[in-house]
C-alpha cells in the first residue's frame, strides 16, 4: 500500500499496484482513483497530482499514468483547464452498473410510463393457461419432432457450411437470400409443378416472417383479408397486427366454402386472401384439385392476390399429391409461402416466397431496410442440407413415422372417442380436429378436464376471429410418438367421456 | 413396349414398366398416363381400363395400379362417377412446371399489375451506381473484417451447439431469445457500465432489425423522429418505411448540437430520438461524458425515448472508454441497441435490444408475431463463442488490428490529402468523414473521379434526408488492410488533387 499525498486532497491510498496482474497498471491506476471518487474521498474539485509526481510515486512510466487519466477523464469523473491542474469533475449521475465494482442506484422512478404509452392492444393470443403437468402427452405442438432431427447430418453441413468459402457464411447475403439456396428452392419448387426461377424467390425468416412482410407490402391499416375459418391463429394475430379486418369464409369438408366466398368477393374490396390448401391448420383438410381450380379462377377474376401457405408441402406421406394452387398460377397472383420448419429445424428460420419479380424485388427491399440480411450460416447450411440428397432421405424416413402416427391416431380415435365426437381424417400433415357434440362442456372446461387427465391439445378458440359456441380442439401428431398416441388417445376418451 | 387398349380411346402406347427402376411402378404408371393427357392422346372423357385389367396387362399387382389412379386423380387428371368407368377429367390448366418433364405455358398476361399495385413508394436508396473495378479498394464497407473472423473458434463452436441438448440449436426459441445469451448479453452490458437484468434484454436478429422492431413498437404515419445529421442511411430508410418524418439536427465536432436539439424538442412533438454516440455514423465522432448527459437531461425533461445505437461499442481501440448512455439511465427511456454484426460474425444476424422490462415484454409480443422464433443456432453459436472468453480473446486481436489500420489511415490522409479537405479524427470505430472545400466538384463527379481511380467510398448524401450543397464522403477501415489504406489514400489524393 503507498499512500500518496494528493495536492488539494486528503492522502489518498491508492493501494498496491501489482505490476504482475493480469490488469494492466493503467487500468489499476484508473479502477482505484474512479473509486476513491465514487467512495467521495476524492471531491468534485479535488486536484489530482500531476502525473509526472504521480508516476514517480508509483515508480511507473509517465505515459502509464497519462494513459489512466484519459481513461477517468473520458468516464466523465476528470476535467482539467488549460495550464491547470486535473480536478475531480460533478458526473452528474453515476454509471448503473460499475463493471461488477459497486452498485449505486437502483432504478427509481419512470421517465416514461410505458405501460400507459404503448396501451394494450396487443391481440389476444388465445392461450389457454392451463397449467400442464410433466407427464403431460402434447398433441398442441405443430413443428418439427426435434427427436427425428437429422444432427449428425447437420453437423456435418455445418462444419462444411463454416469451412467452404472463406467465411462467408459469417458474412452478410444478400437481402434476397444466398443465391445458391433460392437456386435450389426453385428446383423443390419445381417438384411440386410449380415453375419459378431464383429471382422469383425470396428467402426469409421462416413462414412468419413472409406472411408479415406480405402484409407489409400489401395491407394497410383498416383493409380487409380473407382467411379461412377457422384458420392458423398467428395469422389472425398478423391481421390484427396490421390493422386489417379478417373476413371468415367456413371451412366445409372439402375447404373454405367457395359460394359464400364469391359473394363476400363480390361485396367486399379485400386486399388478399390467405388460404393453407394441404393439411390446413387446424382442420387438416385437403382441398381437391377442383376445389383448387374455382378458387385461382374466382380470385383472378376480381385480381384478388392470394397467400398460399404450403407450409406442409413436404409432409405428403399418403401420396396422392394435390398440386399448389401456384403450379396454375400463369397470372402471377399467387404469393406462395413456404417454409423448411414443418419437417426439419424450425431454428434455423429458412423459409421462403414465391412470388411474380416484381413483388420478390420490393420484398426484397424491405428485408434489407428491416434487418439487412437473413441469416447467412443458416440459409447455407439449407442449402448444403437440400443439395446432397440429404433432404430427400431424410424426408422417407419422416413419411415412415408419421404414416404410421397419422394410422395410429386415427385408429385411436376410433377406438376411444364417446359417442357423437366428430373429427377429420387428414391425407397428411400433422393434425386432426375434432368437434363435440352440442350442448357437451364449454371449452375452458375442456381443457382442464384434458389437463386434468395430463393431455394437451390446441383449444379451437384460438384459430377463430370470432368466438363460436361449438366446442372444438386440433390434435397434432407432430411430436408424439405411436405409444404417446395410444396412450394420448384414452386420456382424452376418459377426459371427454366421464364428463 | 406394351401397346394396351384402352375401351374409349385408341391404342396407347404405355411405354415398358421397368420393376427394377428406382421409381417405383405406380410413379412409372401415373407419369406415363399423366404424359399421355398431356400429349392429348388420352383425352377428356376418355376411359381408362379398369385397375383389373390394367394389373393384367402390365403383369403388376392391381393395388399397385390403384395407386397410381389415386396419385393421378390428386393431380386432376381423372374423374371417376359412382358404378362407372374412370374417365379423363378436363383439367382447367395444366401445372406451370410437371417435374422437369414438360413446360407447357409460360407466364402470359398478368392477372395483376405488381408494379401499379405497388407503386413506386420504395426509399431513395442513395445507391450511386458508379461501376467498380476488381482492384478497388474498398472503404465503403461497414462490418466485420471476414479475413478476421475467428472461423476455427466458430466452427468448434457450431459442432458444441449441434451435439449439446438434444438438437435444442434446431428448435424455435422462445421469441425474446435464447435464455442464456440473454444473460451472458446482460453481463457484457454489465462491463460498459449498464445494469441490466435478462428480461431487460431482447434479442433480435441483427441490429437494424432492432430499430424496426422499437419503430413498429413506437412510430406511427405522421410522427416525428430526430436523427443526427448526417446519420446512418439505413436510419433514415426506415423513418421512411414507417412513414415518419425526420427531424434533422446537426452534428458539431462534438456531436448533436444540443441547443437545436433543445429548440426542435420545445417546438415539436417527437417520438422518438436515435443517436449513435460511439464512432457516429458516418463522421466517426464520439461524443464526451458532458454532451451524453446533457443529452439524457434534456430527453427526461421531455419524456422522449431515446434509442442509442451502440453498434460499435466494442471497438474502443484507442481506449478512453466513454459509457453508453444507457449507463445512466435511471428512469428507463433510453432503448440501447447492440449488435455483434459490427464487430464479428455479421451472418449470423445476432443483436440486441437493452431496455425497460415493459418495452422489452412487448418487443418480444411483436416479434413472436412476426417470426415466431430468432434463429436458435446462431444465438446458441453466439453464446458459446462469448461464454468460454472466445470473444475477449477476438477483441484483443482486432483491436491491435484496426487501431494500426486507424492510425495509417489517418497517417495516409495527412500525406496525401489536397489542401482544403478536412477530415474527422475518431477515437475509435471504423469510419472517417471528409468534407470537400466549397466550389469543387459535384459529388457525382467526385464519385466518377474515385472510382476510375480505383477507390469505393460511401458518398456523403447518403447520410442525410435532404440533399446539402457540400460534398462529404465517409471513409471505413472495416474491411480494407494496412498496405490498401495507404494504397487508397494515394488514389483518393490523386483523384481529388487533379480536379
Amino acid at each position: 500500500m503507498i499512500p500518496i499525498s494528493l495536492p488539494g486532497a486528503s492522502d489518498m491510498l491508492l493501494g498496491d499496484i501489482d505490476k504482475n496482474s493480469r490488469s494492466p497498471v493503467y487500468r489499476q491506476i484508473c479502477d482505484r482513483v474512479v473509486s476513491l471518487i465514487l467512495q467521495g474521498v476524492l471531491k468534485p474539485g479535488s486536484r489530482l497530482p500531476s502525473t509526472r509526481s504521480l508516476a514517480v510515486t508509483l515508480g511507473v512510466h509517465r505515459s502509464t499514468v497519462i494513459r489512466s487519466y484519459e481513461e477517468i477523464r473520458a468516464l466523465g469523473y476528470l476535467e482539467s483547464r488549460c495550464g491547470s491542474y486535473t480536478t475531480v469533475r460533478r458526473r452528474s449521475r453515476s454509471p448503473t452498473a460499475l463493471a461488477g465494482k459497486c452498485r449505486i442506484e437502483s432504478k427509481s422512478e419512470q421517465g416514461i410510463d410505458w405501460s400507459t404509452l404503448l396501451g394494450s392492444d396487443v391481440c389476444e393470443s388465445g392461450a389457454d393457461g392451463v397449467p400442464v403437468s410433466k407427464d403431460c402427452i402434447d398433441f398442441e405442438r405443430l413443428a418439427a419432432d426435434p427427436r427425428l432431427a437429422p444432427l449428425d447430418d447437420l453437423k456435418r453441413v455445418a462444419h462444411r457450411a463454416l469451412m467452404d468459402n472463406q467465411g462467408q457464411a459469417l458474412d452478410y447475403a444478400d437481402a434476397g437470400g444466398f443465391g445458391p439456396l433460392r437456386k435450389l428452392i426453385s428446383e423443390r419448387m419445381e417438384l411440386h409443378g410449380v415453375s419459378v426461377s431464383s429471382d422469383e424467390i425470396l428467402v426469409t425468416a421462416g413462414a412468419q416472417s413472409a406472411i408479415d412482410l406480405l402484409f407489409r407490402l400489401l395491407v394497410k391499416p383498416g383493409d380487409s383479408v380473407i382467411v379461412e375459418s377457422p384458420s392458423y391463429g398467428m395469422a389472425h394475430e398478423l391481421v390484427c397486427l396490421h390493422g386489417a379486418k379478417p373476413l371468415e369464409i367456413e371451412m366445409n369438408p372439402d375447404g373454405m366454402d367457395l359460394d359464400k366466398l364469391a359473394g363476400v368477393i363480390a361485396e367486399n374490396h379485400s386486399k388478399l386472401l390467405y388460404t393453407m390448401p394441404n393439411f390446413h391448420n387446424p382442420t387438416g383438410i385437403t382441398t381437391d384439385q377442383a376445389h383448387r381450380e374455382r378458387l385461382l379462377a374466382l380470385c383472378e377474376q376480381h385480381r384478388l392476390p392470394i397467400i398460399e401457405d404450403g407450409f406442409e408441402e413436404e409432409l405428403k406421406y399418403f401420396h396422392k399429391a394435390v398440386l399448389p394452387i401456384k403450379s396454375m398460377d400463369t397470372k402471377g397472383i399467387v404469393l406462395y409461402v413456404g417454409t423448411f420448419s414443418k419437417v426439419v429445424f424450425p431454428g434455423l428460420r429458412v423459409g421462403w416466397v414465391a412470388a411474380p419479380r416484381e413483388v420478390v424485388l420490393r420484398l426484397s427491399h424491405l428485408q434489407h431496410a428491416t434487418c439487412l440480411s437473413g441469416n447467412t450460416l443458416a440459409q447455407i447450411i439449407a442449402g448444403l442440407f437440400c443439395a446432397g440428397g440429404r433432404f430427400e432421405t431424410y424426408l422417407r424416413r419422416i413419411h415412415r413415422v408419421y404414416r404410421r402416427r397419422m394410422q395410429i391416431m386415427l385408429q385411436g380415435l376410433d377406438l376411444y372417442m364417446p359417442p357423437g365426437v366428430v373429427w377429420t381424417k387428414p391425407s397428411g400433415g400433422y393434425t386432426v380436429w375434432l368437434t363435440l357434440p352440442q350442448k357437451s362442456l364449454s371449452e375452458q372446461d375442456v381443457m382442464r378436464r384434458m389437463s386434468s387427465f395430463g393431455v394437451k391439445v390446441a383449444p379451437g378458440s384460438r384459430f377463430y376471429a370470432r368466438p363460436r359456441s361449438v366446442v372444438q380442439f386440433r390434435l397434432s401428431i407432430a411430436c408424439v410418438d405411436e405409444k404417446q398416441i395410444i396412450t394420448g388417445c384414452r386420456r382424452l376418451g376418459r377426459a371427454l367421456g366421464g364428463g
